[in-house]
């Protein structure tokens, strides 16, 4: 069998990972040949592409990026791309397509599938937010990056009697912010899903001092906004991916918290930090295991579907219904938190 | 309501966790009052607790070990202990007694249960094998310490030609090196569940070193054994817990691995660097998370249960149905990882 | 001997670890008697302190931040504030006063050693720009989290083919950025001590992406200015501590490297997260040794002297002598690092 | 300019910054040729190079290991193997060597220096023990790695009142103990330096129970032993290196305090995981500091010489004196860190 493989979108720690493991599943467990399609849609438009050996797959594991390299898909071209995507893999004789990528990819490869290319998908987001998988690799490292950087804050903050806002990724969906927001012990979270009480956060960072507190961490998702009339807002523009740019919720949180409170607030803004670097451990493990059954699925010629982990079991779910809406954090889960605002 | 907690068995990362999250949500959340035992069911038994409010338990989230300390309770004094146990609980005015512990905290607390004591049981273990949950809290942290290892492990490996086995927790189970074999890339993996064949083995490293390849790490799990016959190997001596003890496959294997292979074979025995330190943020949510489930069943009068993970959510399962069986590592998870001997 | 011990100025990972040293050499080693006075000079005007004994100081070694808490004195306020100190130091029966603080606190240091206060300094700057001492506490950690990030964002830069602009701490000396610009492989760093060529850093990025590399990573010192007429920018406001406010020149140089190249361009700005948790190893043992020789001088009667690390030693130079003069990056470290523009 | 470079020896965080730091000043700076030969001085006998470019040093800078390979050379071949590598130096146009090696290496270096051939050495060891330089690299990531063991095991031990042993790095010289042992806040050091007293920490170890803390942490150099009479113990083989095997004193330590306290005492052994892995990013800048300045050297014939940190700066020392003696933690260092026994 001859498998295509590629990254597209956004980058996410343990890419490199799946590559491998499909390569080791398919080159050595199937005698399989592996050919890697460069920075996306874009090689296999272009036809840049480099044959996946053993060797070229060694010691990547714990490598963050992608050695394919990876690239945006404007929305706009998508369908064309598709129909020369198609074509293209027929030229290079590709059996079976594996794409890794998000929700954007996705939906490209749901086309391609729809076209009659044998598509198997591997879902990648570190957000958090394909519904059909209960996580996605890359989202348990950036939790993992954001939660040391509120550790760190911590101590900061209570020797010098500051609001810390910490702003980390997730447009639509408030994951990362709910988990680090979580295990970094934050005393307020607000997320894109519920637009925030600006006096219920004040109220509690006031009464947090009152009780002799000398600190307070807020961590924000950089899609949260304020409940409307509440505080100074503007929506964000759209980008030439569909994309709302949301800039600066961090920054305006601690100026309006700093105005309110009379007392010092300082922004962080994570940024790119939570999107690179080594893999942990976790997202090691689900990346190995979605690339392995990924290879499963070719050979058993389960097309038009991609990797899940639902419990502790990978298992195949139609692409179809893995695009159709984002998984969002649901109030339960607000609720365990005790801190969402 | 009155609740008292205790920690009992091994350390683990995230217990600090749970009990800061028990007291938070009974606290804050119901206005409950909150007794902390000192040092497991030791400390019910003699009378030593201390009251926990939300001063006691600030700054413990990302902290190693238990703050309320720790201890194993006998097997042949279990009974006995459950009587007196009972009697304290109600001396001290206790509604609920939330035991945080393993396979015989568990059970111990499914006898309590019986005998009339409302329960409800966190479960805990490093080693990742309680039926009826998903996960463990501490496991992803000891997963995430062994594989750490094996990344330095590799480097210093590959330089000088060498082999290293590399000695991870997990006596009846083998979750930990089952994981960290396959985040840190190990390429043979022996585990409790299978007894490994040594002449497969070497014939691996063999085959790696005449590839031109100039390393090998072998992740081998403490209660891991030869196939019968295989190799010099003798069954451990039973402690007086009822655990066998299981010293050094570690350092056998790298002898046999040396002896065989004519290479260095150095073994690195992790030991309890596993269990101590700042849990991974994966663990100090899911210990949060079963801390706050744990109270809200406590209030529901939903007794003779414990937490558990299911997918993504927290459910609760009667502790009977908990304690009957060990969850090992089945054959399709080895299947998966490729390189189990 | 009654010694008082505060800290003041920013934070800094390793004060703790200055405190408990003081703590043991002093009550252990010689039974003295240990004041801490609370958010720097701020607890001594105000007469906030408490007994520092062996229980006090348990567990802080690796904890950031500063169990005593810390404030700035407005350089206004400082003459009157030593007045005042001096007397409350008499009043509090104190034989020596240790404070821990950077340039303004060893400088208020001075003035009440000059009114005739004893006093034995430990200096105190992430930023490793006080003269007179080889290397400060607290620069270790922040150039340890600088080149962690920068390692994070290399994988995500060369995936995606950006430039990534990283600003971290250093107003008027850009040691962080040269040593985390060094360790984590920037192609750029920008320094306060040298105006940068906007022109050169364009051409160097231009000519990796011509030889194929996909990313550049541009490190830049908070402080950092363009040379005269190279780039729009103007100098930031002085605040009420006499500090030059310099903000965003990462934000701004990444806007101005898009504009001229034509490719993404990304700042991260890492901010707070460089000056808080858990210090580095050798910041724990320097600051360990600074606080065992800062009770050995105030036995030996050495006042108006401040620790220093000289070479591997520890020696005591004068208050007067470490003050006078910013110790900042000279021209042949500058060479060494061989990309600052 | 024609330069070899090799890594010979144990390994070292730190190698591969050295070779690249060579590359980038020999090629980009100089316009030089750089060879690098495998595997140590075996490479140099057998003829096996290649030439090393910027690509092939390109993402070097924190990976452990070395990508040259390394080996020991024999002391018994040292003369023959001196002969053979300066006749193969010439064949290959070598115009200067960069061997970077420990005490071994430097000796081969310095016969080489001494029969003719242009000599520029930098000195790599873990154990900090080469006299001439304050500091080498490699030094402060393993100082690290056992500091972050500590840590992890402080927790654990507390919660379950137990000493932990924790047996780190140092034949000859106790500065990787020395130093985690202040890091990692251990109760007791034991040195090579200076034969431990098992009296006086058992003593130690009763005192901190009878003051109600419940662990102990000690710290051992795999090197140290007790003083003569005090406990049971004998000496370790000596190797075909001419090095003596010391293995076990954690063990067996470990036992002893078991046996003598009456509670659990556990031996942690760090092995080679203190030699492996990404360098501290103190260790990376030292590393290529150390790099630039041999090529400098080199370009000024500045030979029979090594690089060398003297205080803040690189100065090159003569190799004859670098390799006389052995540089062990001085009396004063023990009295500083108050738990050496």
């Amino acid at each position: 069998m001859r498998i295509g493989v590629l990254t597209a979108g956004g980058d996410c720690p343990g890419l490199n990972a799946v590559i491998r493991s499909v390569v080791h599943r398919a080159v050595a467990g199937h005698g399989d040949e592996v050919i890697g399609f460069e920075d996306g849609f874009k090689g296999l438009l272009d036809g840049r592409h480099r044959k996946l050996d053993l060797d070229a797959v060694a010691g990547i594991l714990s490598r963050g990026g992608t050695i394919l390299g990876s690239s945006r898909l404007e929305r706009a071209r998508l369908r064309e791309a598709c129909e020369t995507s198609k074509d293209h893999a027929r030229d290079y004789g590709i059996d079976v397509l594996i794409p890794i990528g998000g929700e954007g990819t996705l939906t490209a490869a749901r086309m391609l599938s729809d076209a009659g290319l044998p598509i198997v998908g591997v879902p990648k987001t570190i957000d958090n937010d394909i519904s059909s998988t209960d996580r996605t690799f890359g989202f348990d490292t950036a939790v993992g990056v954001a939660t040391e950087a509120m550790d760190r804050l911590k101590t900061t903050a209570e020797s010098h009697q500051r609001v810390m806002v910490v702003e980390v990724m997730g447009r639509h969906a408030g994951w990362i912010a709910l988990e680090s927001g979580m295990a970094g012990g934050a005393h307020g979270i607000c997320l894109p899903e519920r637009p925030f009480e600006i006096d219920a956060l004040v109220k509690m960072v006031e009464e947090r001092f009152s009780r002799g507190k000398k600190f307070a961490v807020i961590c924000v998702a950089e899609g949260a906004h304020p409940a409307e009339g509440t505080m100074e807002y503007k929506k964000g523009e759209i980008d030439q991916y569909g994309h709302e740019r949301f800039t600066g919720i961090g920054n305006r949180l601690a100026a309006e918290l700093e105005r309110r409170l009379g007392k010092e607030a300082r922004p962080v803004i994570l940024g790119h930090v939570q999107r690179g670097g080594t893999p942990t451990a976790y997202d090691r493990v689900l990346a190995t295991r979605f690339g392995w059954h990924a290879v499963e699925a070719a050979h058993r010629g389960d097309f038009g579907m991609m990797t899940a982990l639902r419990g502790t079991d990978i298992t195949m779910v139609p692409l179809a219904e893995a695009v159709t809406e984002l998984k969002t954090v649901p109030v339960d889960r607000m609720d365990e938190a005790e801190s969402v605002f």
